[in-house]
């Protein structure tokens, strides 16, 4: 007896990473900077419509792996991501990532991919988006303080979303610095390496910190930021790891993606619990002001949460139609009869 | 410039439904169910290294999703896995399942796997296994009431770790258990269809039930069952899903897996929060007594919990290695620099 194929519904679709970075190129990285920013902005506008919860982690003494989950009662998504600042040393990368969309109503996995580039992609559209919202109109100029991994994504994203087109780059280590300015020459930035964090600041509208180390850190001290400016504070983003002085937390206006999770992870971690902060989900929606002087700093204390996974996955998802740009993976069991799984393995043998 | 192949590092190994078939094929159905039931034995003996955690569930009116994460410290696994009772009505499987293991050390997955077909050979192992420790010596038939898709994995199971080899067969759909007697009649088996659950209990000194209805049945009532026999309770498994007369928990040694998750989602849902039960890892570490009579009534009330699943995924793992029954991944990005993903990205362009 022939074994029989598998159906249709059997298949998920899969992204690699290499189907991933063809996307991209396939799409254009501003055009698919600027569309995934409006998926990640039209769900902030429908916030309140999506399961919310904190990500579930296990911890061990080399770093953390954590399950990120959320629904929007349609479509249900969940990303697995690590963080182990070790490996850099090893050779390995510090985060990977990957997520999975399934249908609600079935419960039915309707997408898998890579999402160590698309988180990536997402977490510079989302300081982006954010940026556009809160930085003083018409700025064009970005200190970039850490020039790591993230840092070319955020410059894509500034400029794709809000016109920012010169960057003025600082990192504690000078080959970070280059290896910014080597993959960014070519793309139309107007790019400035300084010697020091001060120095990169100097006449910045707009601050992105977003370094590596797991620790107490002051990227930015009190006194080095003037009034005016937005800060787009990546990097403190898991417990025992900040990026910025007190001080500046308290002269700012500070913008958070889900509170309790943000209290635990972000900057503001270093606050009393009663913090003010705004959620950024009611800025979009208009029921919480953004920036309403020219003088005010506006700071933006980005974690990444689910929700912008559950966008970027979607986005995905729209953009695949058309292409061959994955594989289908024989990944759900479907006998025709629901009932005989067993049957279905006995005339796998072929016999 | 032509485009650089991901590094091995890149690859997570994929096991297929069809892979996984053709895997219990090369191994053999028992020998699999006894290889099966041996990891998780051994597994039950060192309980306390894993972490535990409830599962993660997303609920709608159709039905839910669950992350189940474990680690052991040295693994991390989780599955994700669907509960639907409508799906079956509209020719989709009930339960679907996938899981994943990654190496706690550098928090990159290891594996990914179906779990649909996995699940329910874990499902019968861990019956068996806890068979083994708890029904009376010598016995050699079963009741088997509810004819679903886990009957004849149970029933494998069953004989291959416990030498049970008489069944009698009981469905209130009468298709089911001709199903079930279709699969296994050429297995071995001293095969009985009975007319009512009454009938099919006669004389067998293992009761499994498993049906797959989401209400509070009475598949089984009090004055049913006699003494000296071991019920092994499969289909109360979630809330508002049980098959047993709460007579029977009263007058029964129940045994479970994990009591923060079994009190919500097995037969002793119905009884109150302190009604004594008995943690099955600490009958097979010597610390609680199992069976103690002849007379006794031993009950196990499986709901599936996260370390199974991790048993599960490392015994596949294991027996991967020299076959070719799996695929390759390209999952994880993996650049040269790990600062610096941007570059891997625009060299992907192969410009």
């Amino acid at each position: 007896m022939p074994v029989p194929a598998p159906s249709d519904l059997a298949f998920v679709p899969f992204v690699s990473v290499d189907h991933m970075m063809q996307l991209v190129h396939h799409i254009g990285i501003d055009d698919m900077m600027i569309g995934l920013a409006e998926y990640i902005e039209s769900d902030f506008r429908r916030w309140e419509s999506f399961d919310k919860t904190p990500r579930v982690a296990s911890h061990s003494k080399e770093g953390v792996i954590e399950l990120m989950p959320t629904s929007d009662g349609e479509v249900y998504g969940f990303k697995y991501v690590n963080g182990h600042p070790k490996n850099t040393k090893e050779g390995l990368q510090t985060v990977t990532a990957f997520g999975l969309l399934a249908d609600v109503y079935t419960g039915y996995p309707v997408l898998l991919s890579e999402m160590t580039v698309l988180t990536a992609l997402r977490t510079a559209a989302t300081s982006a988006m954010v940026a556009k919202h809160l930085a003083p109109k018409g700025g064009r100029t970005m200190a970039m303080i850490g020039n790591g991994a993230q840092s070319e994504f955020q410059a894509t994203a500034m400029r794709a979303v809000c016109g920012i087109d010169r960057l003025r780059l600082y990192d504690n280590d000078q080959q970070a610095t280059k290896k910014t300015i080597r993959n960014l020459e070519d793309r139309g930035f107007h790019l400035t390496a300084c010697s020091t964090a001060e120095e990169a600041i100097e006449g910045a509208q707009v601050i992105t910190t977003c370094t590596a180390d797991k620790q107490y850190a002051t990227i930015l001290s009190d006194n080095m930021v003037g009034a005016g400016v937005h800060i787009n504070a990546i990097g403190g983003d898991c417990p025992g790891k900040t990026e910025l002085a007190k001080g500046i937390l308290q002269r700012s206006d500070v913008f958070v993606e889900y509170p309790p999770q943000t209290r635990i992870e972000g900057e503001i971690q270093q606050m009393p619990e009663d913090f003010a902060i705004t959620e950024m989900w009611q800025v979009i929606t208009g029921q919480a002001p953004g920036r309403t002087s020219a003088d005010q700093i506006t700071l933006f204390d980005g974690v990444g949460f689910a929700i912008e996974d559950h966008s970027a996955l979607r986005y995905v998802r729209d953009q695949l139609e058309g292409t061959d740009l994955y594989q289908r993976l024989d990944m759900l069991a479907d006998p025709d009869d629901p009932r005989d799984l067993f049957g279905m393995l006995l005339r796998a043998k072929g016999e």
